[in-house]
């Protein structure tokens, strides 16, 4: 089933709704409905946007009393009282207790405008041009952010050379028994590498769209310090594993990392209402007004949906610590569904609420995305050979929610499996 | 007075709340009331965003009855109802009428990522990489945006070079008597010229941030015809004049002028949410599924009030007409204000609802935009010198609103206008 | 006829070859004898490296005596003998007469190496890195100087987009009437132009192989005070046109123009040895030890016929007036022709010993090639449409050779005018 | 000693004469005479210009004679007989035995000329952008070779961001155990890694300005079938240790590996003449007539000298294989150097006559010139941090001047480690 008007009128750009083909209508936690009255199970969460599930009650409240009595929804970069609210509570419920000292940009509502709002900064603070990103990295659509995305489908749709970026091996790329940061770090010291020395080193502790790829804490110690050592900026792309996917609001919280600019956005206002921010340290605010803007940087709804997250899921670690415990379920069972399939050559790897099962075999996300949607789950895949299964469910989801869908996971592994099967014998 | 949280908490790029010193709290069609309850007039509209002024009664209705029922908010570009309804309405209502046939594209939400998608659409289907824009253009502050955008400071912030892009002379830019695009047609055909055959030029139609600068429509439609010879695409940036605002939908409606490719943004969701599309041309629908792609690109709140504003506002000319019979009592009291005022050296320019009384005096517009908040008036001023006072009031502004503000308007030139001859006295 | 065994071992990128078919063996003056002993007249002087003929006997006994007594040949950029003599007959038999101050760099001997060298120093000094070139511009074959090349056949040949640089319109481009620096000035005032503010500005005062496009003095001279009010370097590349050339030394001589930057090479060594210098005024010479170097940079046999010409013929202006009262007549027979075949529908331009007949038939020059060829004369064409017949003869060439040789160019003209005249009549 | 009219008038960009502060004025051989009388033993050979020597008499005599007889120096490309004479014997004594088949392209006289053709070409040819070049590498100092350059200091000397290239670690750069083309060829493999699929890789097989660092066989044929396996052009520079000084005339022969495009220049005129080819494969000439130029593209002295010097040196292998012979010599006294002065800390590194005293002293080699200037002989350093003693003799010097010059060196190097161990002590 497709939807004949939007296949009419939309560009040939359409992705998710050639897999995923219903027509959604109505959303709550971690399901959908679409326009036939039909439920489906959400693995997919709006790629990291819905971690706190769709709609949820607790900020569709505050947002619908923001609405009715016609607090300003527009505003630009001026002062108003939702962004007073956010900034304070921001720093109350988030930063204070973590000890961060982080001034907020508010650039354009979108990863990659943040991300691009972050290399324009790390440019003017070191005078250098280059950026060191890493491979499989994925930071935005945008002519800057593709630059320092590794993807060569997504780097091509550019239809010109992209700039100023080189990239470096991720932590594992070369195998066990080598730390990829050796070859980064001689690079740094040999100054007849080739390798011009860099602004910054932008980084997603797990690199989500790159096929759920986690770098170890070691590694991004050992990157932090590197990046002190040669003066180079060093930013956290938290867009997607940040707002607690991965047990923590940020990604690499309890590790002996102090970024330099960290980037958020996609779970940030908590409701899918677009919003994403630039914490960068004091010491770098050298912007002079209005040199980077946006015009939809001062989006109050997001404002109060996404400070009202932030009062209700991060006042304490509760919510935190039963993301982790729900985690574990995860873990356990893709580690069990990677065994009982070994046709699949599947391992599984992920951090928090965000889990990966590995394939060799090109394609087989899609396989699993097709046969979920069947049973009636929304799961997606990643990895530049769509061979990497991404659980990405909300993290509010119910328990019962959750079995549900590794369930289905487990039977639709089978499935896939056989299909491979047959495929070899045939 | 000033926000002491928000001034301690957020980056120094903050920009209009060093102007407008109040912080709003609620907001109604063209007024904005600070969080004492005091009043002020809108001649600013969120630099374009607000065509339909604050809150409008017929947006704010659907939209909350959307997030009370339970209404998908993001879904990403899957299938949605609200999407096939702004699919729907805006054929039916905007483009059949208009006779004109284009694809919808739904980059991220926000105006400089439907330029970045544009570019990148023109380059691909063209296979070359230059892109020609105009002195005193804007088109946005990411990477391949700020490549067409002329302003140095802005430009500077990339903190790199900007590639693949070349600047040509607006319309009027070299004075009475010369057609720029002679210049251009020649360096097209001269194939010595330096300038590399462009994948597309874009062009506004009315350069809004860049001084109110109006493109004459014979330039408009001879620059279309040089492009449609040389296969050259031509991109029509009508985020910010788009939208109604220049008495017409779109701001070259009526002319024999047939874009390739076409941004909308700002006013296009109608209520101040993030909100952009690309319209194309079927021939040039040559996008990969997910070829381009944005985390809020499925953005359903904003699909519900666009689609409501349609329906509401554009249905027949009557909406489009009053603006433009008010435009032209905007156009008469700023030539009456600028020939009371010599001093100013003023002269008037602009079209439909977007107004520049435009001085070779740098910072003129700062001294307005300060005065006239001080009277209760917000307005902005454009223009690389700051010299440009811009009018952009909401398109729904009553007629006593509108009076009252150029009523205040001429009675802040009179102190600006002696602050200057005092100035030229000492 | 052709060289079979040339045409079966060279590469497809030969190209004078194609043109002119005889395998060269001895050479004097202006005259040129192929291997069967068949004389021709050279009107083309190696694309102006044989300002003072092919072997000349005053530069010939030097050099014979340097080879012989063992004279060092290859030096890099160690002390030489020849390279003081070098120096210190440049200065005192050019600069000081002109009082002229510049120092001596040494790039790789070939024209781009110079002009790569010079807009590295530019870009070094100003810390900018845009370069503005004028339409149909040449500036050399390697990336940096392809940059700032109009020819499109020649940029595209880089096979990369060319980056930081801007082309702006030569003297006349726009036609009678226009000042074309008015948009360069404008440009550079308006800090909104999208003009990046360059480094520096190269000119050829006369663009040979552009076709023959003479700047005025007061353009030029408007030009350099254009460039020193902007801080903006003034680089000229008399690397075609000087050594005499233009009937002076340099082709800005006796112009109040004081370019920061002068390329030098072709003629400059008067015998076809490869050698190339940049002049530099004292206060740009920032270059660190080697920061900008060549393998051939010390060439020791150039240095050596280098000097002898400068003391042969640049002593006083006797030569040089002499070269001055032979253009004049090339001049009246350029224009007799131009009158005598109206079918050509040509008109005359150049200065000095450099003249151009320029029709706006495309492929006109090659037609003159060809049938001149046949008649014994070596000519070039220029001009990006091929449609510009370029003289450009050894300033030593004898007067009866002279003559001899335009004799054969008004039969050429006569037969090519013929041709044309048919050819519309079919 | 130094000489004071060059410094005078030349840029301060000279940089040998610093360190070899005598004017020369003849040389013969392996020899250098100053102004003054005094002899210099010469182990630099114009940095790999003079592998034959100074002045050779076999090539001395026939550049005489043709030009006594007025033999065309300068031609263009345009036919000439020693044009032909070269390329006939070029493929009769150097391609035929080999069983290599090329054709000749000859650019401006330079090797970076040469090196900025082939990417220009491998670009064309592959419709591809980027340069895969290696850490270390040198390759030119015109904008193309640039950036393909390792060194920091002369990719700053562009004083603009070098585009399109990547650079990737040589044979041995992550040390023991680790073949650095896993790197490479995972790249390659892997479509999210962020390197753009490449027009070619360039590389030298010994990295003489990089430190002498010598690439394994089995690295550079493997390295070749990774090339040929995605379609990746390979190109040898071989312009500092082509031409025989690795024992063979091609630094590659006998391996197996094919370039797609071979680099000379430097020692190819074999007289100090500047000269240079790129060889590209029959099925790669897909120039244009005159795509790529250079005003000096047919030197004809070249074309003397280059042809005599085939035809003496390279008709058997007799030439070649003493010059193993004595590069074994060096080898075991560079070895015998490293044992007797441990506190140089250095190892020796090399093939057939280019040989390195390696050591992690920064500037080490600087005291070694400096030192052995004094003692009277020539004799450079390499690498990024001056810490590598490079040995490059002409290829023809007499064992007896070989020794002597070893012996220097081994009291240079006395002298040098008594100065680290004093200094350690202090």
């Amino acid at each position: 089933m497709s939807n004949p008007t939007i296949d009419k009128y939309e560009s040939e750009v359409r992705g998710y709704c050639r897999t995923f083909t219903k027509t959604w209508d109505t959303s709550e936690g971690a399901w959908l409905t679409d326009t036939d009255g039909e439920k489906y199970l959400d693995f997919f969460a709006g790629a990291g946007v819905l971690n706190y599930g769709h709609n949820h009650p607790a900020l569709r409240k505050p947002l619908l009393e923001y609405i009715e009595r016609g607090g300003i929804t527009h505003s630009l970069d001026m002062y108003s009282a939702p962004k007073e609210r956010f900034l304070e509570t921001f720093h109350r419920v988030l930063l204070e207790p973590r000890k961060m000292e982080y001034r907020v940009q508010f650039p354009g509502p979108t990863g990659t405008n943040a991300v691009e709002a972050a290399m324009k900064l790390a440019r003017k603070v070191t005078k250098r041009s280059n950026m060191v990103f890493f491979t499989n990295a994925f930071h935005g659509m945008t002519m800057g952010s593709l630059a320092v995305t590794g993807n060569e489908g997504k780097r091509h749709s550019a239809a010109v050379p992209l700039n100023y970026a080189s990239a470096m091996p991720f932590d594992g790329y070369l195998g066990e028994g080598v730390d990829t940061l050796d070859y980064f770090e001689k690079s740094l010291e040999d100054r007849g590498s080739g390798l011009e020395m860099p602004a910054a080193v932008i980084l997603e502790t797990v690199q989500a769209e790159g096929g759920v790829n986690v770098a170890r804490r070691e590694w991004v110690e050992r990157l932090g310090r590197i990046c002190k050592k040669h003066g180079i900026l060093f930013i956290i792309d938290d867009i997607q594993v940040g707002c607690g996917r991965t047990g923590h609001f940020f990604s690499f919280e309890g590790w002996d990392v102090d970024p330099d600019i960290i980037c958020l956005s996609k779970s940030l206002s908590a409701y899918g209402l677009p919003f994403a921010v630039v914490l960068l340290k004091a010491e770098h605010d050298i912007w002079g007004p209005g040199e980077h803007n946006g015009t939809f940087r001062g989006h109050n709804l997001a404002f109060i949906t996404a400070a009202a997250a932030l009062e209700h899921f991060w006042r304490d670690d509760s919510f935190a610590s039963e993301v982790r415990r729900k985690g574990e379920i995860v873990r356990e069972r893709f580690e069990a569904i990677a065994k009982a399939h070994p046709e699949l050559k599947a391992h599984v790897r992920g951090r928090g609420f965000i889990w990966g099962l590995a394939s060799p075999h090109h394609g087989l996300a899609d396989l699993f995305s097709e046969e979920a949607f069947k049973h009636g789950l929304v799961i997606e895949g990643a990895g530049i050979n769509d061979n990497v299964v991404k659980f990405l469910a909300p993290l509010v989801i119910e328990e019962a929610d959750l079995l549900k869908g590794l369930d289905i996971l487990d039977e639709v592994a089978g499935t896939v499996a056989k299909r491979l099967a047959d495929r070899n014998v045939a």
